[in-house]
């Protein structure tokens, strides 16, 4: 499981009011980039995008909520810079982000991802790999286009080492993830070493090669990427309840489908840590089975209940926002960013979908 | 079926000279560029590219023939550049092609490359992918190593460029290959099309990338592209002729691997299209099942021998080498570097390995 779980219709309903300010130039930079893409290849990425169908028709409102452009872009702004310069790499993210979903709905054996078919499900695994890794690298030609918008080369070359490199994290993270699949001595701090990797570091570099391209303040940009990383960690142990108690229609995954998939997210790490023996032994044994029936799922529920997980995932989520918000503090930034950075931030830990 | 066919003990029998002017230094790149990074997921890497067994001890003689490696450094030299400098980026395309064919044998189902057990058919699918993606990020951060040899930011940039531009192209050539698998109707010309992606683009941007870094002259960079271009054509038809007809032994691939594989490589596209009506149709019906036996890759054997296809597959070869001499002929180069290009031109074609 990565990243973000999306409703259909109403996806925009409890989204910031930050994250309309950029939607249509985010949307029209990435389909910029598309324009000249024309073998069926591309109709895989544009697919998965949301943009068409898998017959190829021209659909609406199957995107994603564009967490990662945002935060870039309006990071940009907090820093005093145009968020237009830096929106060739909001597209870059969000499409190395992608990349990984592609690639991560075949490692989960994933079927369905925001109420529609994955790409592998529809076109097979070998393309589905093909979709994913000529994304990555679609990700790496968007980022030269900053050279268009102005952006000076030292900039432009920062802003190539940290997607690079966060990229990197995220797949070092993702390694840990699916190692931990066959693992039963998993403790709630490495649960934070993967979830560090696999979503908090792209999260933070989204908001550094925002301000690296709106300021030479370095001490801002570290600042901005410490609150990226803690809203990251915030956001993906949300996440991990959502995956769990999350409404169903909100999600578009199934009823306590990270359970059903015997994922390590942090409930239930948290409940083998620390749920007594008869309980933590039942939840071992469910786990270790190849399938899981709907009455085990309630069990383990049942148990996740006992042991009060997801007040105690919860009540994490917020230390992780609360650190993020004392970031905030020391930053040199106008009320209107920061007013906008904090309200990213509960909606992080606050949202339902 | 992507890239070399390598031998296990003497790989560099007969090889030009050339590449072991190159290969200590690629070596080190290589290694350096790993250092630092300890996770498992780099585990996989190190093995892949033949530098540790499955349980991590040391070994050696498991590397490939670093062709595109040589190519590039060649160029730069050619271009009457210092190669030193162009060692990054020799170490990125190693790495690009590298990540390709970890994610290729995961699409084609091969269990062996370079008589070494693949990393899919060690650590399963879900990490081969992360291995792979984790190896495209690492060419990258390679890359910008550029920076320490003191090349200048415009060349950087275009090597950047030219990196994710071939990269995408040879993703497009993958998907080209898998979506023929299922298809019959498949001419000579399309398949043209796909190796020029899949193999000529990573090959062609081998040397421009070598040449931008050696020289301003923008009709020598356009001119060893071409070159390259052709002998990447021609390398891959000689590629295509090994996988039918190559010694096991020193291919490291089982007899005629590719038509058990029922991969539409050359010979058997030429065939398709040239047979008469009975032999196309016992192609077809051998081709349609999902299992192949001994039998009838003997069939197969037969028919593409009853239609010549091997001459014609190695004359065609020889056509793409000697249009890569001409542009050779055109090229203001030393003596010291024209031989050695043309050395490398007619190896690829003459190679049984």
């Amino acid at each position: 499981m990565k990243g973000e779980v999306t409703t259909g219709e109403d996806k925009t309903m409890n989204l910031p009011s930050i994250f309309e300010r950029y939607r249509g130039e985010v949307d029209s930079e990435l389909r910029s980039i598309f324009v000249d893409y024309d073998l069926p290849l591309y109709e895989m990425m544009r697919y998965h995008l949301g943009w068409i169908d898998e017959n190829g028709n021209h659909i609406e409102g199957a995107s994603g909520k564009a967490l990662r452009p945002t935060l870039c872009l309006l990071a940009c702004e907090a820093a005093g810079g145009d968020f237009h310069k830096a929106l060739p790499s909001a597209a870059a993210i969000e499409l190395v982000h992608n990349f990984s979903l592609i690639h991560d709905d075949i490692q989960d054996n994933d079927r369905e991802r925001r109420h529609r078919p994955t790409v592998w499900s529809i076109w097979g695994i070998p393309q589905a790999i093909n979709a994913g890794d000529g994304m990555r690298s679609v990700a790496g030609l968007a980022l030269l286009r900053l050279e268009d918008r102005g952006v000076p080369t030292k900039k432009r070359e920062r802003a190539q080492r940290l997607l690079d490199e966060s990229c990197l994290r995220m797949i070092e993270g993702q390694y840990l993830d699916v190692s931990y699949e066959g693992r039963f001595d998993i403790a709630v701090d490495d649960y934070l070493e993967m979830i560090d990797r696999k979503t908090a570091a792209i999260i933070s570099g989204s908001l550094q090669i925002g301000a690296i391209i709106g300021t030479e303040d370095e001490s801002f940009i570290g600042s901005i990427g410490e609150f990226g990383k803690n809203i990251g960690l915030a956001f993906q142990i949300k996440d991990d309840v959502i995956g769990i108690w999350g409404n169903q229609d909100k999600t578009g995954k199934p009823l306590a489908g990270d359970i059903q998939r015997k994922k390590k997210s942090l409930p239930v790490v948290y409940a083998l840590q620390t749920a007594n023996g008869t309980s933590r032994e039942e939840l071992l044994n469910i786990y270790k089975k190849s399938d899981i029936t709907e009455q085990e799922v309630n069990k383990i529920l049942q148990i996740l209940d006992d042991v009060d997980t997801r007040t105690h995932a919860e009540q994490l989520a917020e230390e992780y926002r609360n650190r993020a918000l004392a970031e905030l503090e020391a930053l040199k930034v106008s009320q209107w960013a920061k007013a906008n950075l904090e309200e990213i931030a509960y909606f992080l830990v606050e949202r339902d979908f």
